[in-house]
């Protein structure tokens, strides 16, 4: 136990240092696919190694293989962050065990599930008396969504979504034999909802901000052609849904509490190391009634449902107390500062886009991503984005909106400061001035 | 950062105290329900608190309510082990935040991923050249094997497994909508292939090392009549693939080579804290083409496959780290080493069992597993055992065998000693003694 201290010890220094560090490490890994594979023995060790080795070949084998989503300068995707209680929340878990399969087994790890997705919902401002869970992410979230309502409806196979819902939707429609319907979209990436046809329809999943471009599918009137036909509605807001923490900002969440269930991750945009995916629901014996299965060697006396009864997986690991690290060490008032710092740093990004000749914002801008592009072609833009991430200054990822190739500058970081924005700016025009 | 330390180190000896300390814990938590719950404020905090906060709470609120998997004492359903290496890979996994989503992503996740699947592979004596990767649970595993198997022979919807095969493969078969036919047993718990009916059949289950007794099933006889019949054999060796690190144990793992698919869970006797379920196929182009959507904002210019177009859900986390430091810091020999003791623990209970007047062991022990009763009612067996898990000394599971109710001690955790066995058969002795 004594080397298991001092090797903690070691690991701890060097996720200090790392942290401390990262922004200085080009964002976007340079190194060619086999390479790091190649850097390490393709037999495993005969005998035991000390822990340090390992230590040594992170740093001197794996760390060029890391795309630093801890950096302060990665704008990619959604950009996240693993927080500092959630990190220490992870080592406590990990040390801790848990296995949560029958309440039983860990009384503390299924309450407080319960207790911080309680928790959460008020902070988001959704109904009370929801039955809350934890996913892996938002693909396993939709998944068991989408299984509830084809379970709810039988006979009814069609799954609608706009024609920008995340591709988990797509995922997971097909390993449920179900039919994707996607429905147009107006001038700004919204689901029409008048094109709605919920014919033969088990549910529609409505996105409050989208991974393309953030935009908000109009959940009040979905949600009435839902409620009229006796339709599941799914609400998608694994990104924007950290945003409802400030009341200023939930304009955009109109209509959400009228869903059959809700996801938001807060593995994006709350501060909590991946994997962390949040599932409400108002329907939690449609849930039960499709997933429920408790085989006699798991029987126990007492009268508590598990939440594996909720969902397709068994075990499931302590990850409540991450969530409960970052709820508590934050609180509603830091979390509002954080998530309306991101939303002005956005809006100061998109304004210096405006106001310069020869770019354009090329998406209404939501929360804290800007979607945005180099006049010209297609061909520019992506030379333009290869650049800037070759540049390793920072990483910036792209989409395709209306035909066209576009960027996306997504702002996430608990550690992304004003000269961080700043930079993406200076390093985008640069590279765009180059011939 | 300061306080990052700070709190990091104290998280740390939170951690080391307890892992010193969790053998003097009561096993099974002795909580009522909704106890932990009701302990905790019922709405969020408005401000932040300190991490201390934390480990306050943690000792004060949620002690109790553990169910400690690490003592040494822990005998029930399969006993794990959150190894020390394994506990700080997790550490520097949650705070490297590594997002596996396209192999760019993080180059260093995906190669290593797929590096220490080959390393095990190698430790188990599994063939060459697998696709390998790593899912949450066995419950995933299973699910993404049926799924592949499913989309490679349409229009054949029928699983085939033993009537002790684990509660996952019904629930994935659910999920999938095909049909399970189960396969009745022999005397010794072992699938008998000679009831095998392939008509119309895509998959057959077979376990090595089933959950309520440890029982082998005969996987050659049944991959003779897949191979014949072109149907897919997926082997789970969720628990007991662990134990084919060691030579002698191979003879339970005859035939696994020819699987299809083959699902082996570190997180239960391999020293990885859960979660982490490896899964290996020769099919991995069928996973492709069962799972494979990469949408336009995914979509890289290196011609490079990712681990999610062979699964369901498209983030992964960091788990081959924890992999891949138990696999450097125990090595090829402080595994055998491990699984070997356990076994011969096992063998020593039973044994134990076997020699005393009143007792019987109920089914052939395999690995690490004695399934074992005190002569007379079920109402018994049932009672002692209440006793037992009530004693808070030890903790040991129970399960139906033959229409019987049977106890159930496992052995595997890396902590456990003689001592501790010794402990279990004098509390299982003395509670049988009262009256």
């Amino acid at each position: 136990m004594s080397s298991f201290r001092e090797d903690g010890a070691a690991a701890l220094d060097w996720i200090v240092s790392y942290l401390e560090h990262v922004r200085e490490q080009p964002v976007l890994s340079r190194v060619e696919p086999g390479e790091i594979r190649g850097a390490l023995p393709a037999t495993p060790p005969e005998g035991p190694e000390p822990f340090g080795a390992i230590l040594r070949d992170l740093d001197g084998v794996l760390a060029p293989g890391l795309t630093h989503w801890q950096s302060p300068r990665f704008f990619a995707y959604f950009a996240t962050t693993g927080s500092e209680p959630a990190i220490l929340a992870e080592l406590l878990a990990a040390g801790l065990n848990q296995v949560g399969i029958l309440w039983r087994t860990s009384p503390a790890l299924q309450e407080l599930e319960e207790l911080t997705l309680d928790w959460l919902a008020q902070l988001l401002g959704l109904p009370e008396g929801l039955h809350g869970h934890i996913e892996d992410t938002a693909s396993t979230s939709t998944l068991v969504a989408l299984a509830a309502a084809r379970h709810a409806q039988p006979g009814h196979r069609v799954v609608l979504c706009s024609e920008h819902a995340h591709s988990s939707v797509e995922k997971a429609v097909r390993l449920l034999e179900l039919e994707l319907r996607k429905v147009p979209a107006d001038d700004e990436h919204r689901l029409r909802p008048e094109l709605v046809d919920l014919a033969g329809a088990c549910a529609v999943v409505a996105t409050i901000g989208t991974t393309s471009s953030g935009s908000v599918d109009p959940v009040p009137a979905i949600a009435d052609r839902c409620e009229q036909a006796g339709v599941w509605l799914h609400v998608d807001a694994a990104y924007a849904g950290a945003a409802a923490v400030c009341p200023e900002l939930r304009e955009s969440f109109a209509g959400w509490e009228r869903a059959d269930s809700v996801v938001v991750n807060p593995h994006k945009w709350l501060g909590v190391p991946t994997d962390c995916s949040t599932l409400w629901t108002r329907r939690a014996e449609d849930l039960r009634d499709t997933f429920s299965l408790v085989p006699e060697y798991l029987r126990a006396s007492e009268e508590v449902a598990s939440l594996s009864e909720y969902s397709q997986v068994l075990g499931r690991r302590f990850r409540a107390l991450k969530l409960w690290a970052v709820l508590r060490c934050y609180g509603r008032s830091g979390l509002q500062e954080r998530i309306r710092e991101h939303v002005r740093l956005a809006a100061l990004f998109e304004q210096w886009v405006r106001d310069e000749p020869g770019w354009d914002v090329v998406a209404p801008r939501h929360f804290s991503l800007v979607c945005f592009r180099r006049e010209g072609s297609d061909e520019v833009n992506e030379r333009l984005l290869a650049r800037v991430n070759a540049s390793g200054e920072v990483f910036v990822s792209h989409t395709r909106l209306d035909e066209r190739y576009v960027l996306r500058l997504a702002v996430g970081s608990f550690r992304t400061t004003e000269d961080d924005v700043r930079l993406a700016w200076d390093v985008l025009r640069r590279e765009a001035a180059m011939p």
